[in-house]
């Protein structure tokens, strides 16, 4: 690049104080204005809190170790990065940003670091858990909008751990997924399979969030739960689980996962689910009824709100794509 | 551990405005004042950035994928997430907080990411760059204190890049340090060593950083410099560069590196030079004389630093070994 068609001024002898505006001026070139905005508040917050904390040599590069080994040891079965944002309360507020929910609408929550997109699609009432030594549990749920009619076709990811308390990719020798699937809604909103009741686990804490953990004197447990993921086109993709009732973690989450909404009281099946599921007698039953959000009703909240953070700012910034940006025109 | 035992409030049903403080919270039985501050401090600013940029999760999973690829593609030799500090100008940030320089003193900047700790000992005059296309270069120096003394037996490292601008260790087979090594000054302060004319070059930019100053538009090059950091006992480590006087980038530094007063002209030396140093008859000649700071010197100015800012903050602070904790006696 010529150095003479670089158009930003002289940047030489920054010092505490102007820092910040200078790096705001090399990065104003920058064609998408909401990368620019990205950048602008990401600048901003980073250079104030080196301010604020005095941030010493020694201690930015503790950081730049620990940053640097949460990306190594992240690998395709493991996302320590993800970790780490579920541990500082990030994911979850992400979530509620990005995916806000009328009062009517199930609440949604972490997506956790596993996930896996290889899960096999499974027929109702097929097994997601083979876990011999796991308690049977039923589930049973329904699908409907906001306006209460069952939404058909929605693809429905369901993951949980076994009855060790770990998931299928945590194993070294895993060579097919486990404890996890793909199902789909019947034309009356329903889908139901076999699992085992989810037991309380730790995440893992052989890294580096373990050991952040630890020095903040936290414990690294996530309360029972069973893992939820939705997906119909015009519909908000809703990434959401449910908990279990009197775990002894449900207050004290190490990912802040846990709303009332989505805590569950087990039943026992009767005689009649024993017939119409052809499920053992005694079998523990998890029910729930999901309700998902339009697109359009999410897009027109996710607007409302990110205007009025956007006023309380004192900002002027318009909506591009759904997002905020200066309003420079 | 027990979760009867866990004493913090109970986390559940967190949304947009009050996930913050109950992270707080649950960080709080922390039993390190200072990393407690540090992290309530980050948690906050991570917070209010998604707040104020209304973080989407697609934009939240392309952050999580670019820091991936930073700690993955960092290695022995090379540091992306140093690359990342330097080029979001906090690596110069820290550098000026940590090492706070009285106005008769040498100026700081940025370390980057090129330093080893393999580099050899070499003795007065000795040659720091072998590269046979380089233009010769004579590099003498005097390192004093503030009040004007030599200071004698000062530890130097220096480092520059070879003629085509690239640093030894970004070549794949280097089997020993070149453009690198450890001097030491002599009883009246002085050090020399013949090294070649520094060229500007381009930050590695096959990587995420790479990839970010693209998308802002930005270069990705750096003026011409010589790197030097000064270690002694009783002093405050100086890390510092020489640049060149009328380089290109002069005033456009990726990394935001260049003083004023770190800008040298180089001469030519003169019989005398050729004589005294033993070097060929017009060889570039780079001359500085470098100040040093005591550590008392440095630890006073960067505690009285600290507590005005604290003080700015409007926060009630003390300062544990010189690093700002709530004073919450």
């Amino acid at each position: 690049m010529d150095p003479n068609n670089v158009s930003i001024p002289p940047l030489k002898d920054l010092t505490i104080d102007n820092i910040t505006q200078n790096v705001h001026l090399i990065n104003s070139p920058c064609s998408s204005p909401r990368l620019k905005y990205l950048l602008e508040r990401l600048v901003t917050h980073l250079h104030d809190y080196a301010r604020e904390t005095r941030l010493s040599t020694a201690e930015w590069m503790a950081a730049i170790h620990f940053l640097t080994a949460t990306g190594q040891i992240s690998s395709d079965v493991r996302q320590e990065f993800i970790l780490l944002s579920d541990i500082l309360g990030l994911s979850l507020l992400v979530d509620s940003i990005d995916h806000p929910k009328p009062a009517s609408s199930t609440e949604g929550t972490v997506l956790g670091p596993f996930h896996t997109h290889d899960a096999e699609h499974v027929e109702q009432g097929g097994t997601v858990a083979h876990d011999p030594d796991g308690t049977p549990l039923l589930v049973t749920c329904t699908v409907k909008d906001t306006k209460g009619h069952p939404v058909d076709g929605v693809s429905i990811d369901v993951w949980e751990t076994d009855s060790k308390g770990f998931y299928d990719v945590q194993y070294a020798g895993r060579d097919k997924p486990d404890g996890r699937a793909v199902l789909k809604s019947d034309n009356e909103g329903r889908f139901w399979f076999r699992g085992i009741v989810p037991v309380p686990y730790p995440i893992p804490s052989d890294g580096p969030v373990g050991k952040l953990l630890k020095l903040l004197g936290r414990h690294c447990y996530r309360p029972s739960h069973v893992h939820f993921m939705f997906g119909k086109e015009g519909f908000d993709p809703l990434i959401t689980a449910l908990y279990l009732r009197g775990d002894p973690y449900e207050a004290s989450d190490a990912v802040f996962g846990v709303k009332e909404s989505l805590i569950v009281e087990l039943d026992t099946v009767g005689e009649k689910e024993v017939k119409e599921y052809g499920v053992e007698n005694g079998t523990k039953w998890m029910k729930y009824d999901f309700v998902l959000v339009s697109e359009e009703e999410t897009r027109e909240l996710r607007a409302k709100e990110a205007m009025k953070a956007m006023e309380k700012l004192g900002r002027r910034m318009k909506l591009v794509e759904g997002l905020p940006v200066p309003d420079v025109d």
